[in-house]
């Protein structure tokens, strides 16, 4: 079985590579060729242009957003030219009107396609851990799943089409967004009565809260440290759009995404747009004057 | 050491019931003196009047709101008549301007305060496994402990003024009911989109939001289980009012705890005020048109 | 006809003054007293203390606020003492709390209670031309109409219980601060682009906006000259929390004004409660990162 | 001077019988043919496809959205056809982007690119009365007074770029929206006093707001009268999603459009997107359990 395999970021590389190791046979393609480097040293063939990558059996893609996965995967040929019966799963975070665009034109030219983006950051994905969540054709999703295993420790089904595993990332990583937000208030608020942040969010994320992603984004608010960004605030920004437009598509009110979208226009308005999101904080305690 | 203890509902109750276990001399005092006869039988005094408290070395009150509290310890002349260098342990969640108040007011009848609202719902509670937030003088604090440590699993300390445990506790249960409010948003959303909420809140409290706050309240949002309440959404909103009440004295702005507001609002101009708080999810779900 | 009058800040100056050229007799009090002076100088008698105004016929009371209305109407004892049949005409924006509140007193008593809040600024009170909001028992109306006659261009009547006429006061001035915020969002939003915000409100507010509200703040946020202030910020999120306090008590939610909330709270953690309310302005502006 | 006119629909065909009736020379042109046949009558040329406006001295567009925008002037190939020197004159509410990508791809053409939307409804617009939101090249400007004279009853300058036209009218728009949701609170909270909001609505509409558009949509939501639609809720949606879509995009939070959306998506689950935008006053009252 031969592997395509497009986008090579942090993610990219580290479960390309974990591919590698469980023994499939892989072509790579990035924008940046370089960054394939540590792939062919370890055995992979790399292609210079994405349509090199037409002949696979499985194509995975891991772009950055909806603008690069259209370009790399429809307006540069490659899905054109795929082998009727080839298999594309995108494993990237896309608007849910893309995953139905792209969708239909993978069903228009024969090729099966399955959505499965994936919860962790580039640390789980080195370790192979990551949660999948993966959304198609159930056969299809049986095809994938040795390659899912060489991926994560576990694969969730969220239904046959595969815009509702999109639907599914997107609704997390406003939830995610929500968690940060309730922090960066409630911080502000105990701050201003002379609590310290730290000992609040020790506190939670210790008790009710004691799950990663409070005791992770409670430590970088506690210590007020949003430089380098695991996840960058721009990004935050695009992916609680994700989920407005999500929500526009099918009238679903979503008030707490719109107190997100302003805050973090906030953040982006005055020049924090390469900050970690938890410096949703910084737009909290400022407008609660704290220094 | 004699202890007085006023307030016994389901927390107060259990409460009691281990201070008892651990061999403290208790008095306890409630409003519907039935409540009482299980303490009785094991070994409690029963005082007819809060003010028939007065001699206690040390009161703790569990009373159900700012009024209750007002009306019992200060209202009814127990405070008044305490001893000199008694101390008082108020372990309700009550408003950061009423903490203030009782702050002062024991102050000039030379009473120790202190306040310890507690983590837990009554089954923590007769566990002896709740986490107790308290705050208030250093001798005070090191004096309580042997009760504390009956009470609790663990007690966090935010300061040596009483209010500030009482803005952590009213803060945490904000972050609570932003919990509830971004899963029934992004069920909302999922389910708009084809995917099971159940499927969705499962996986969702499975991975980075593996915490008893959304295992918990991700389970009755699943099952639209929101009867019997284990918190009642009109007690959910009173809370939300003490955020926004010490955000407004604090010029704290606080743009979650308004929509959470309106949105409890919402289900009790429904009717709903005595389903779970977690039937936050009812209202996302009708305003985006689910069944 | 013996006329008592308290609370003579500007706008209860001007009203006084009113009733006095058109032939009432007046007996003022306020708490620094120099303030009578222009008015017994122009033939009013002046009362030491509240309590001394208990011999009116109709006793018209335009203090600044919940806690000042109270002091002198009822601590005071002042409505205590007041002459069975006696008529208070409350002309204050006051909560629908104390409003009910009140009504009860005054009944208890024997007194008649009428609500009757204005619309209009200093001058406008100066020239007689308020707009007079009423509200209670249709005789006691009648009864007040001459009055109000000296100090309004018109009086319009909500009901039979006097708690209507402040909550329409109330919704007012909730309008009027949520036209001043939507100016402020949309200003900044043009000014982002290059518009002058100027040239915006004044397009705005000669076409369909065109109306005293909008001219007289859009000509304020135009110049960005919030000082001295025409109505305190700081008001204006009192009064704004008078809306949100009979939503709560209605159950009616008001997202707008929850938003209001957040963003004079802001303002007032800049430094800004003795600006004008149209420094909302300033908020957007700086969120939006405007210089 | 020869005149293209693309679409007849109520604010189109008004304007270019107004046109016509000035003696201008006009050929129309509107996707459904009929449309165009008052005008005929009148004297107007009917094109059949949209390029065939291409020789056109000067193109009025008056089109439903981006959409239709984008594929009667692009995609038609009538823009790359229009004689260099030729004007177009864009009166449409469209995005800020498209204006944006519209000035370029007219300024690679030749082709001089204003932007010209208007405010009033179809009465408006027969009486020749509208209000003209222009933005471009000065003596293009210029060059256009005269056809706006013959539509408009006053011109309003707001720059050199279009997008700056567009942005005004967005913002306009949404002050619109945010007064109609201003009123639908503060009806929904003074009825829930059981104060009458036609009565509320008359007396704000007759003092301080005294405007067209709170007279209209006031009388409107006094009636509960939402159909026939003067303007669609669903174009109310459209718009709003402009304002935060122009407000993303230059890094401008405004929360109080995300409380539109949020409301107008309610709405639109409940099935009322042909009701006339005022109709946000039924999800407030629903809301505030309001029958």
């Amino acid at each position: 079985m031969k592997i395509g395999f497009a986008g090579l970021g942090g993610m990219g590389s580290a479960m390309a590579a974990n591919l590698l190791q469980a023994g499939f046979a892989l072509t790579v393609w990035n924008r940046s060729p370089q960054a394939a480097q540590p792939l062919v040293s370890a055995g992979a063939q790399q292609a210079e242009r994405p349509e090199q990558l037409a002949d696979a059996d499985v194509l995975i893609t891991m772009l950055a957003d909806d603008a690069a996965t259209q370009q790399v995967v429809v307006d540069s040929g490659l899905l054109q030219r795929m082998k009727p019966g080839a298999l594309h799963i995108n494993m990237a975070t896309i608007s849910v009107e893309l995953a139905k665009r792209l969708t239909a034109l993978h069903a228009e030219h024969g090729i099966g396609y399955l959505a499965a983006p994936v919860l962790g950051r580039v640390d789980v994905a080195a370790a192979g851990k990551l949660n999948i969540l993966a959304a198609g054709d159930s056969e299809l999703l049986k095809q994938a799943q040795p390659l899912f295993d060489a991926l994560g420790q576990k694969t969730w089904h969220f239904g046959a089409d595969p815009a509702q595993a999109n639907v599914v990332k997107i609704a997390t990583n406003f939830t995610l967004a929500s968690a940060i937000e309730a922090m960066a208030e409630g911080s502000a608020l105990v701050r201003n009565y002379g609590v310290s942040g730290a000992d609040y969010l020790q506190m939670l994320s210790s008790t009710v809260f004691a799950a990663p992603a409070y005791q992770g984004y409670g430590a970088l608010i506690a210590a007020e440290k949003y430089s380098p960004a695991g996840f960058r605030l721009a990004l935050g920004l695009k992916d609680v759009g994700l989920a407005l437009a999500a929500g526009a598509d099918s009238h679903t009110p979503m008030p707490f995404a719109g107190v997100l979208k302003d805050n973090f226009l906030d953040a982006m308005a005055q020049g924090d747009a390469d900050l970690d999101w938890a410096a949703l904080a910084k737009v909290a305690a400022r407008r609660a004057g704290l220094k």
